[in-house]
């Protein structure tokens, strides 16, 4: 909730909160319910695009293997590409360098009628850029206030911000890492680097709980998406995307002319 | 086929090469191709994806309501957004047109591991720009080269370049129009202007048919697609775009390390 204080540590990331529990019976009964948001998701999406008024901005953040990919897949997967659009923000460039870390963020905002999905953001210059003290702490202290500011700025222009932290716990990480490593055809996803930044945990999640603390804001809120089990995880977001778009309600225009009176020769 | 002179007036977009004829029992059976290949492109850009080395670009090119939206949401709509990214081409702004017609284009073509598509393209600079005399005939003219010069640097740098005439009737197109005017939820997609081009059938036909001919090339070939049976369409594209992706016959890369010898703690 916007205002008040996190602290990952006291979440439990194999919870299923909104369902009554994690039983055989509630997962079949989220499967369901997810199935029916995506079928939802690609009508209000439609909506949004011929409206042409709004976007939407998804922010999808958490340690590897959290699940970023296996929920742009499954969550936003099903939508018309062309209303789409995923960024992933990798090791910025020297280009991207030269600027303020929020330049290359900016391009890739959404335009009116799009949805855009961000996999990882501008929250990791608060994040990996704080843990290995790649910036002075005043340099990234302040940051939180710009992303604030930032977000307020694309907001006023209509954009509903929604962003996810997918909150896994060490031994889920653990486990699958494990698969990555075992499984021929998901081991070119295995980075040594992976390991060392899971050697950070604690002062990842010391970093996590703050930038969630500091920005959530009530025009740019942050989930914080139990995520040790996957069919909660889709069901969790796709609800609470759903849900945003019913809001928005948007609707296609109206024509500026009246239909009956035109023939095609 | 490349090197050849083709012309759109001879040859009838309701036709169905490459199956024994349109009949209920060639559609049924063409549906379920359509279907297998669409299951088999997500496995390949999976592995074009993981392998990081090549692209592949698709250029959707037709008459208004030929069916660009629509193989777009048939054939790469279930691909994983994340490997996929849609551009559509609009009327340049003043910025794109203060440059060279092929730099807005630039931008947007497909780094490795990505498949990009084209809903219009640097074609609509032989296209709408020649019908309407938007520039002098001796600067469209020179235009035919400089794009194949620039479709053949992509190509050396390992990008599959598919390009598709949508080819649909002048009496399918009516019907489709009509069909936008009648149901409320499509009508906010007509537009007026649309009737002007649809006037200028000839004159299109004429500059796709040079465009088609003039860059047909081995490493960028156009393929005509009769469109006036949507279901023709998406099996035949869909096809074509698996081919190629199996002749290209992506692979991840293989670890530089032995995962036996890596401890997760």
């Amino acid at each position: 909730m916007p205002g008040s204080r996190v602290q990952l540590g006291e979440i439990d990331p194999s919870r299923t909160p909104g369902l009554r529990g994690p039983g055989e019976q509630e997962r079949a009964a989220a499967e369901a319910i997810h199935a029916q948001n995506v079928v939802a998701l690609q009508d209000l999406q439609y909506r949004l695009w011929a409206e042409g008024q709004r976007s939407v901005l998804v922010v999808l953040q958490g340690m590897d293997t959290a699940g970023k990919d296996g929920t742009i897949r499954h969550v936003f997967g099903p939508l018309n590409p062309q209303g789409v659009r995923v960024v992933g923000f990798k090791q910025p460039t020297p280009e991207e360098l030269a600027h303020d870390y929020l330049w290359r963020i900016h391009q890739h905002t959404p335009e009116k009628g799009r949805i855009v999905i961000f996999n990882r953001s501008h929250y990791e210059d608060v994040l990996v850029v704080r843990v290995h003290a790649l910036v002075p702490e005043p340099v990234w202290r302040e940051r939180y206030e710009q992303i604030n500011q930032f977000e307020s700025l694309l907001a006023s222009n209509a954009t509903t911000i929604l962003k996810f932290f997918l909150h896994i716990s060490k031994a889920e990480q653990k486990q699958r890492l494990q698969e990555r490593l075992d499984d021929p055809a998901k081991r070119w996803k295995f980075s040594a680097g992976d390991l060392d930044e899971r050697k950070r945990w604690g002062d990842y999640h010391e970093a996590y709980d703050d930038a969630i603390s500091r920005c959530s804001t009530d025009h740019a809120p942050w989930f914080i998406i139990p995520a040790d089990r996957k069919w909660y995880r889709n069901w969790a977001i796709s609800s609470i995307v759903r849900g945003a778009l019913e809001r928005m309600n948007p609707e296609p225009p109206t024509p500026d002319f009246d239909p009956t009176t035109v023939t095609i020769d």
